[in-house]
């Protein structure tokens, strides 16, 4: 998916939600163990209900990592069922040198045919280009994000005083293909949003931690939100875990209905929509 | 497996060697690809003719996943076949927020049974702590890596002059639980050994980028080794692609051999066996 094709999906479902899958067997309602596939069916009942709400599915690969190799085929069916229309991204923060990037590229890319793949760039530059030559496919670094640790080595200025998330993104701008990257920024991190849209007017930002996390999302998209929307707004456990009876899947459709009523409000006001 | 334990592999081995599985469907001998599993047979015949030699595997998870849920089951059939006597690594490069690396350390700790699990630290050190709470499984925490863009923000200097590798081998010492914490130093990166000895003094050091991409083993030795010797010094391609004919795992011995050789002669000039 291009970013004119998001854009669109934006303008049609008044829209800039992704939804997480962080789904957890631990989690789930307990009806659903008697499923052959419960994590599949979990994920089945939220999409069916919550897709005309979102834009993108975000699935957090260490919920099906933790399943073995059934929690892998739960992640393949879940993608396959997502439909075409829907940006689908893989939280996986995957980040090594040029001979296993490649590897990862092809096994969320090709293999499982994710739309985005989530980067972590503490080993550099050269760890990030590789995703880039996949057209129409991206990449989105982790810059600054909303946990507390984000502070640790993110916020750490150099010598000139510019911290190192600044640096991440500068950086990762100047590479050859930069059309097709996203940055991570959290939407705790209020202070520094003027800032990064001066470095990265252009990209689209994922944002987590509205909600939950403390992030408003009113705040967040006054200073982020530009002309193409230019932001996605996560929300995982807020949305999915709505209920654990076997209303679950109605329930995740009301806290997501709520944030997309919300965000129609706001394209609306940036005349977006 | 505890640190006396793998010392006492190195004594009994006179061994420090890992031997990384980066086993490339693309690169293995065409005859293996008759094979039902031709990943895991290739592994396989690696590991019964170099597991005298070495003392840890590390099975980088990439070239796995990107063959799907099957590269899954291989790379579960290749962690069974290898002697419990051998210090396992997932070379995963995981780092995430707390409910997700709890989710990653049952994969790689429960549900797989590594020994250990290479982690990113780009999102901070509470990403980092929830892995050490596992008795006898190990964090291994990249700091100094080997390859080209290491220096893009790991060696970012920040107001103090502290570069941030430090900054992260620093703080995670101070996390509650240090005694099962490794770090990633390539070879390298000679120039820092002095200060990171300083730093970490006690800990084992993962030392990838002897051989192929220039580091020398005499020299990292001289300067890393401690009396614990302290050091696993990786090789993945220079061993287990040494021939890419039928007798493969032969000529895999024989590099391992040299290697082990070097080894054993820097284990006796310091005292160690």
């Amino acid at each position: 998916m291009n970013k004119k094709d998001l854009l669109s999906q934006i303008k049609i479902k008044n829209s800039f939600l992704c939804i997480g899958l962080d789904t957890d067997i631990d989690k789930i309602p307990k009806h659903l163990l008697e499923n052959e596939d419960p994590i599949f069916e979990f994920n089945k009942q939220i999409i069916d209900s919550t897709h005309d709400l979102c834009v993108a599915y975000k699935i957090n690969t260490a919920f099906y990592e933790s399943l073995g190799f059934k929690g892998w085929i739960s992640m393949e069916k879940t993608l396959e069922y997502i439909p075409e229309n829907i940006f689908r991204i893989a939280d996986a923060k995957r980040g090594d040198i040029g001979n296993t990037s490649k590897k990862y590229a092809e096994a969320f890319f090709e293999n499982l045919n994710f739309d985005a793949l989530t980067l972590s760039p503490y080993m550099g530059l050269e760890t990030l280009t590789h995703y880039a030559n996949y057209k129409n496919k991206w990449c989105i670094i982790l810059a600054l994000t909303s946990n507390v640790g984000s502070s640790d080595f993110q916020t750490i200025a150099d010598k000139e005083g510019i911290p190192i998330f600044e640096r991440v993104i500068e950086g990762s701008l100047k590479m050859k293909r930069n059309d097709n990257i996203m940055f991570v920024v959290g939407a705790t991190n209020e202070e520094n949003y003027d800032n990064i849209r001066k470095i990265a007017p252009e990209n689209f930002l994922l944002v987590p931690g509205v909600g939950a996390q403390g992030g408003n999302l009113f705040t967040v998209s006054k200073k982020l939100l530009n002309k193409d929307c230019g932001i996605l707004i996560n929300s995982s456990r807020s949305i999915i875990y709505s209920s654990s009876e076997k209303n679950f899947a109605k329930c995740a459709r009301k806290s997501a209905k709520v944030l997309q009523s919300d965000m129609q409000e706001i394209l609306k006001n940036n005349s977006i929509i």
